[in-house]
């Protein structure tokens, strides 16, 4: 495992990573990104820790659950690493994703430049408002829900964004996975049950500002 | 520590506490107010870690961070612990929010069911924009960027939400600790710099999205 592409990902022994780690493999990508737009080639777990609020510990063991990543008396590549973590989390390909739901979060989801820097890529957006279909949003187009399946399809998509309101989500994610769906990033704030082999992952933007809370009540002096 | 009414957070031994210990503690609330709503009393912590895919003695060791919590033979009473976990996140008391920028994004953000539920209170909106201000977007008034300070000293107003477009983020982040912001909650797609007393939490939509890829990739036939 000392040479990073040797490396593969997906086999079941990697469901034993922690979900937690995954996800700080995200901060990381993020960081060592940021650190290439400052013009640095090389950083060092102690760096890459220090700036998240990890220690520098966590980090490399973090790494460790997928490889060898490191260099004696280098640290990390960053482009290197930013490589090995994009194959990683899959995101070294482009995936091809549907917005659901047109309305101003639907809007706000479509020109959120974030997605597409880290590989997605929206290729349709659906709904089932007559006033929204046939146009263009960001520039891509709304489409009737009904012609899921066909643009799943046609368009190789992967992933969806339920963006719709919440009495609507459970109904409409019942469309999503009989089209084919595989993955489904959930905006509403309702609990939707999905098949087994269906992933999904909910955003509730209510714990970021509980976090936030947290920090201002929290508030010491040697901050 | 055995009353968890008695226990108050605040003091600098609360730094001690993992940022990640506190984010769970927002999941575990979120699954005891389901838990509620479908007439459940109590858990445990098997249930509740099982849920969230974290096993039991992690749930305890999280809790442990801030008090006991369990009775023994009944587990949490559900009503208790969400009283005490939302002392400890400060979300017992009603939060006065700002939003900045009326955009697609801050529509979607007022309009946002999720936040008012968990204790905050979208008092004021602002943009820069004369077609937007004066105007009202569920049932929140727009005001212009100048009027922070004094709104925000009239409704004491201690957080804010940031959606305005990138290369704007760090001039309006710098007039929201001009004017008494306590936290922001950054959804801009940049990072910014505020002084050691304003917190920060920036909102990144893609790490979701990365790690709903990595979910799919990373399916076996035992889910």
């Amino acid at each position: 495992m000392s040479d990073p592409k040797s490396r593969r990902v997906g086999s079941a022994s990697d469901s034993a990573v922690p979900k937690a780690v995954v996800s700080r493999l995200s901060l990381y990508l993020r960081e060592l990104q940021h650190l290439i737009r400052d013009g640095h080639e090389t950083t060092s777990s102690n760096r890459l820790g220090r700036v998240l609020g990890f220690t520098d510990a966590q980090v490399r063991k973090d790494l460790a659950y997928f490889g060898h990543f490191g260099y004696p008396g280098i640290g990390y590549r960053c482009e290197e690493l930013i490589r090995a973590i994009r194959g990683i989390l899959g995101t070294n390909q482009q995936w091809s994703v549907a917005l659901i739901g047109a309305g101003n979060l639907g809007r706000a989801l479509l020109g959120y430049k974030g997605f597409h820097q880290q590989g997605f890529c929206f290729v349709a957006a659906f709904d089932v408002d007559d006033a929204k279909i046939g146009g263009s949003i960001e520039g891509v187009e709304v489409f009737h829900l009904d012609r899921l399946p066909e643009m799943v399809q046609k368009n190789k998509i992967r992933l969806a964004l339920l963006a719709v309101p919440a009495p609507a989500a459970q109904g409409v994610a019942d469309r999503l996975v009989e089209a084919g769906i595989e993955g489904v990033l959930n905006f509403a704030p309702v609990t939707i049950s999905l098949p087994g082999h269906v992933r999904q992952v909910g955003v509730d933007l209510a714990i970021e500002l509980e976090q936030l809370a947290f920090g201002v009540m929290n508030r010491t002096t040697e901050d």
